[in-house]
């Protein structure tokens, strides 16, 4: 039993308030294993008054008490909880209200961000979890909205506006029916507000790179669009909301009434009258800075705050980062499901090790990106066995599409789970996750299964037996010459099932030799 | 890390040669962890001949060689390997070939089970995968037939006749055509043949009680009457074949030439050309003995030879037997996914308390199998966080359907998966489940998802606060009061959420009590 660490992270919004548990093994491993959401909206009244509003006030003590007493009731100790604040408690006058009875009366002293730390922590969030490099991290709440200018993953400039959904529908979309479809000249004022403010922001004025985005708003736009588009979801990690797709969004919510925009699919009940005034506010992110798209990660602020405690403070400039966000999310994976890493990573070597030999031998082009995904299907084609031994190909591949890896596109990821799925038999197909899946992508996803299953078949006994496998391509066939450590019958035997896949994806005969 | 142990079983039938390997772990559970299968038809030709053929033997020995370098080469010490041979071993006047080579040769001693011996490991493992009380166990091979009559769980009368999958088809149904569809007078001489047989077996005349099946003929056949009948599907465990069903089936398979049966979704490849006449052989049985249908599990002889080892041998006339198979099993998948237990457990005897309060006060009928499933339901709920906290409730619903529970029908099962399901939020909607759930079973749901829910809310803080919850109903609501360690602060609050639930699936409103 390894041992496990947990941290709180409390998180109190301008819309929401949350509760969120990390757990973390001896062995670096880390999941999410509690949460708990109440829409609070703290920040309701705010942009008029600049006040925190009496029902608020008793909205936020309420939840903050339960979420004291579940701290204490779960043994969460003081130095585990970490609870922080942003926009509407940060710009309210009245906001030691709260605090003090959070601190006094429950024991829960809350650390008020400034802008730049909020800002921060949306940044450490998206580096952390996608592979953004150059570009943007735009990070939309109730309140305010962050965006950091992000070169060589290093943080730059900093912005922050109370441009937040909470805001902006209080100030542009209420007035006259604040429950009707939006009015032209509203969505006129609040796009020509957004457009202007963001003008204080040079470096986005028509920059390249990518832009990554997080925040509820993003993610329910992202959830509808994928339904929009008939596109198999199982969460929107890496989902590009594209430039277009927004556009659409953003009509058909404008022809619905506030209440109804949920019966947008991806778009959940209590965000129903905030999810307009927070995609125009993006849409305008988007234009004044020329990007085609905003690519979507599920983590934010507390993520960021977790990973700050998870990874250190980090050695300025440089902030607590995975050196390889990618293959850290996928070793994440496989050790959460216990898998036999001497295996694992046998099935790796034996894989690359024959992907490089013929793409030097001229039969695939030698991508590194499927070289990656490639490595990333070995280290993950057997964690299904934790579900059952039965159709341990399909478990996989379930729990690689659920298992939030980070920084992969969902094509990326289906040829992953689909490499994974074919591991044992069966020639590939598309299956449920053909939207995601061009022909190139199956040709791909061809070439990884072959390579995966044929390694598979040379670690069949799961004791390394076979230290290294050989191609040579010649007269049309490929040759397969194992280097073993003793009698190879299993593996020969094994690899000997292979021909039909790996004619398919090299267009080559493979002979084993004996 | 607990410690864990291994057996391999191996498994040469008449039609295909197998290796699997179980896994126990220090508290108790286990499952299979590897396999090997390969159709290996050693019975081939035997029918004619009384020998095993040339062709045969050396696919057999050649498989062999492969099990006992896959052995050793994992590390399966000799202890741990345990190979039995069935009908086509047994009946061969030369067998001697096959056995001297596997024991000299390739290390690997075979034990040759007689008849009584076969149907007693499938006697095993069906009463330790079902929850047959009274009845019979069908295991259909590609040599043999064997039934064994079943009272109060014990052997009763057995019977074995060479009716398998193979011989049959090779004595009935390969002339004059043996590629084409069946002819009618074939067909009558194969069922002809095998009523006739079957009065031998006084036991079974018009006998009542159910008839458990298994066997890849019983398995392959499920699944094509779960696929005709556009049931969702993660296997055939406890799925009920009917009577009706199975003529369909034959009638389609016999319009087929016997290459294209295969065609028929469920029907292996490698089986196409033996389901018809093993169609028959169950056709057959159901007949003479009045049954309605065939109770499937995926249990078989490997499984019995596995659970004698695993539960001991017994004590005559009692052999070694779950005393209650459907709890075993639900513990197992619990221990399988290293599920918090004392959490687990809590909200399972506060969901059962709730429950029998409200049957003692009229608001339910308080049937037991109800009862049994809720307990399930609250021992599986958190199953899924093994995969992602995020969305864990769908995943305990996937890995309850896919985890191969024994005992319960495919209703059952959808009823604790559902309940898992919304264990969180959300009302209770049938989903994908929606062919298997009924109008009364859809209630049993709402009153599963109901009591589960509040008894997660009570176990909210994970640290069995709430000692008792107790329900009163009176004047048209029902009050819910707490007995506690502590302040109840969180439980109140949660279980505040569930009026809406609570109300449609009991008739009343739900009063918290401070």
């Amino acid at each position: 039993m390894t041992v496990k660490q947990r941290l709180a992270v409390v998180d109190l919004g301008s819309n929401s308030f949350r509760l969120v548990v990390y757990t973390v093994a001896g062995d670096g491993w880390w999941q999410r294993t509690d949460e708990i959401y109440q829409p609070v909206r703290i920040g309701e009244g705010l942009a008029a008054s600049g006040r925190l509003g009496e029902q608020p006030i008793r909205r936020a003590l309420a939840t903050l008490d339960v979420f004291s007493h579940f701290c204490k009731a779960s043994g969460l100790l003081p130095g585990q909880v970490e609870a922080v604040a942003t926009s509407a408690i940060r710009d309210a006058e009245n906001s030691e209200q709260v605090l003090s009875a959070a601190r006094e009366l429950i024991g829960l002293p809350v650390r008020v961000l400034s802008r730049e730390q909020e800002a921060y922590y949306g940044y450490l969030a998206a580096v952390n979890s996608t592979t953004l490099q150059r570009g943007a991290v735009l990070d939309l709440g109730g309140g305010s909205l962050q965006l950091v200018h992000v070169l060589d993953r290093l943080q730059q400039e900093v912005c922050s506006w109370p441009l937040g959904a909470v805001r902006m529908t209080e100030r542009f979309l209420t007035e006259p029916d604040p429950g009707g479809p939006a009015q032209p000249q509203q969505l006129q004022a609040l796009r020509e507000h957004i457009a202007a403010t963001l003008t204080q922001a040079r470096w986005l004025q028509g920059m390249d790179g990518r832009i990554v985005g997080m925040g509820g708003t993003a993610r329910n736009l992202a959830a509808a669009a994928q339904r929009l588009a008939g596109l198999p979801s199982s969460g929107v990690q890496g989902f590009v909301l594209s430039a277009s797709a927004l556009s659409e969004l953003i009509e058909r919510l404008a022809a619905l009434p506030a209440k109804e925009r949920a019966k947008l699919q991806g778009i959940k009940p209590a965000r129903a009258d905030l999810i307009l005034a927070g995609a125009i506010v993006i849409e305008g992110v988007l234009a004044a800075g020329g990007f085609d798209g905003l690519e979507v990660t599920e983590a934010g602020l507390r993520e960021g705050v977790f990973f700050e405690r998870h990874l250190g403070t980090g050695d300025p400039p440089h902030p607590p980062m995975y050196e390889d966000v990618r293959r850290a999310g996928v070793l994440n994976l496989a050790r959460r499901y216990g898998m036999d890493a001497p295996h694992s990573r046998h099935v790796a070597e034996l894989a690359l090790g024959m992907f490089d030999e013929l793409a030097v031998q001229g039969l695939h082009a030698g991508d590194p990106v499927e070289r990656e995904l490639l490595w990333a299907a070995c280290m993950l084609h057997d964690i299904g066995m934790s579900v059952d031994y039965d159709d341990h190909h399909k478990h996989s591949r379930y729990l690689i599409l659920n298992g939030g890896l980070p920084g992969f596109s969902p094509t990326e990821l289906a040829i992953v789970a689909q490499a994974a799925r074919y591991h044992r038999k069966g020639m590939p197909e598309p299956g449920f996750l053909s939207p995601l899946l061009g022909k190139d992508d199956l040709a791909m996803l061809d070439r990884c299964a072959a390579l995966l299953r044929l390694a598979e078949d040379l670690e069949r006994s799961r004791d390394q037996l076979v230290r290294q496998a050989n191609l040579a391509a010649k007269n049309g066939s490929v040759r397969l010459m194992l280097v073993a450590d003793g009698e190879t019958a299993v593996p020969r035997w094994a690899a000997g099932r292979e021909g039909e896949l790996f004619q398919r994806a090299f267009g080559r005969r493979l002979d084993i030799a004996a």
